[in-house]
């Protein structure tokens, strides 16, 4: 444990919190934080545009973005099963290292446990997160009108995954989207004012969170089919498998809910950083249709998009 | 899965800022934080005088206070066996609910994830937690003289766990020790200005963590073996099994570094407790022996006590 924790965590992670290895860390706070958990179960551990490192990372600093927070301590916590192979953690604490460097977030405080072969699936990584907060989002301030803005193209995470299990035997070429999102959403939410809520569109994809949106603020959302950016190779795979990509989990993607007249200024921001080429307008928040999200489709007439009920693919993050 | 959070995450959690179910918690911090994490992986999930859920809670809270942190927020997450019994994981909450309640402490946010049957053994949590500091310790405060104060009787935890595990069949009659040590600490943080340094001797027990302190410190420790509270029962379970108490690991207990003048005050303060009744000033940090741990006997010659190599029994907390 002892070599497991200088040699390979505090080696690849070292910074002043994390060094006195004491089980908590001492932070300096002087404003309003966000605090966050989530636990990655992913399986495969490494797939197409990412591993379980570097989505321990991205997700918890996604969920803190997502608050209105800049993402600045991670807390990060190992299950491994005994006996995994010493090359695969090794490779997976330099994808956490490599990732908190490049989403500038802090490895404060750690854990490790080791269980018995066959007690955890290889390993399980816990990262919980605290940031400052820079916007105060919530659902409570959408308003009918409000712009919803995708920031790219979905699927991609979820059909790389899937395609990467050795049971489906699939290849598609498709890399996950996985990625941290404050280099593209901070400068938003510290320049913009009228963004009133974000989400990233995870399990149950964007379907879900368009319901989430439309259940908890009370009001209708509408959405252009043709504006939803979808790759070719996701169309194409996603009609194979018979799946929605309206359903499939992405993992650095965000919807934002923005005021009318910060629109144009938001989507043209986005547009500027690499991750947010593809952004769009995809609709809007309406005062009808309450609860409901409504797809609009030039060729065919409206249909409502219901939440995903029961998880569509286990261990997808 | 949005029948378990609502149905009983939150029907047994509920409080403001778990309520919104964001994927964060908006918190208020004007001051100096500490932020640790750790996951909890026992095997047994109950046992005598605790479970996973109590421990979960109790142990991150300990954490926090050894840091010299008035604990306030947890972050809790679930990896779940597919499968499990719901009564079982219902009787979990419900110990993380009331221990929480207990400790005065609120989850403010959470995560759940469930894997195959076989992915992982029944469940396991983490918790995260944040505090806000009362007294920086530091264990480079610590000076030649300083004295060591145990807050109780050594050797439970580990021995209640291991003797309900099915495969030794005994029955000791031991209770774990598993507390909350926040009710016995927090009012010598806040009272008493000479404490130095504190930590819960958990994995490896008293020995590994008065070795962490010598080294660390680079300075020696002396202790009193008939200082050192053991119970009976421990004494007699530990001889059967060939295990020294010392190394067996505490939930409920915590060790002291304070300056001399400050001592009795705080030994005092602890004995006033019902968790602090067995309190002991157990020996001393000196400049001789410097990184060594060195226990005296009455009736025997000093020896050199060594930090654990290896981990003595997997999956104790």
């Amino acid at each position: 444990m002892h070599q497991l924790i200088r040699g390979l965590f505090l080696e690849r992670l070292d910074n002043p919190a994390l060094r006195n290895l004491a089980d908590s860390a001492t932070l300096d706070y002087q404003e309003k934080i966000a605090f966050t958990t989530d636990s990655f179960v992913v399986h495969p551990l490494f797939f197409p545009g990412g591993d379980i490192g570097k989505l321990a990372v991205c997700g918890t600093v996604n969920d803190l973005v997502m608050a209105g927070a800049e993402p600045q301590y991670l807390a990060l916590a190992f299950i491994i099963e005994e006996g995994l192979d010493y090359a695969v953690l090794e490779k997976i604490v330099g994808s956490v290292a490599r990732s908190a460097s490049q989403s500038r977030v802090v490895v404060a405080t750690g854990d490790i446990k080791v269980v018995e072969k066959g007690s955890c699936d290889k390993v399980f990584i816990n990262t919980a997160g605290i940031g400052r907060i820079i916007q105060q989002l919530s659902i409570k301030k959408i308003r009918p009108g409000d712009k919803i803005i995708l920031s790219g193209d979905i699927g991609r995470h979820g059909l790389a995954v899937l395609a990467k299990r050795k049971e489906l035997g699939l290849d598609f070429n498709i890399k996950s989207d996985c990625a941290a999102l404050n280099g593209l959403l901070m400068p938003a939410l510290k320049g913009i004012a009228g963004i009133r809520f974000m989400r990233d569109p995870t399990r149950g994809g964007l379907a879900t969170t368009l319901n989430e949106i439309s259940e908890s603020a009370g009001l209708g959302v509408i959405i252009e089919e043709d504006e939803i950016p979808v790759s070719k190779t996701v169309k194409v795979a996603a009609e194979l498998l018979g799946i929605d990509p309206l359903y499939i989990a992405n993992e650095g993607r965000a919807v934002l809910v923005v005021e009318p007249k910060a629109a144009g200024e938001t989507l043209a921001l986005l547009r500027r950083h690499k991750l947010g080429r593809n952004a769009s307008i995809i609709g809007e928040i309406s005062a009808r249709y309450r609860g409901r999200v409504i797809l609009n489709n030039r060729f065919a007439s409206p249909r409502i998009i219901e939440m995903l009920s029961g998880e569509q693919f286990p261990r997808i993050c």
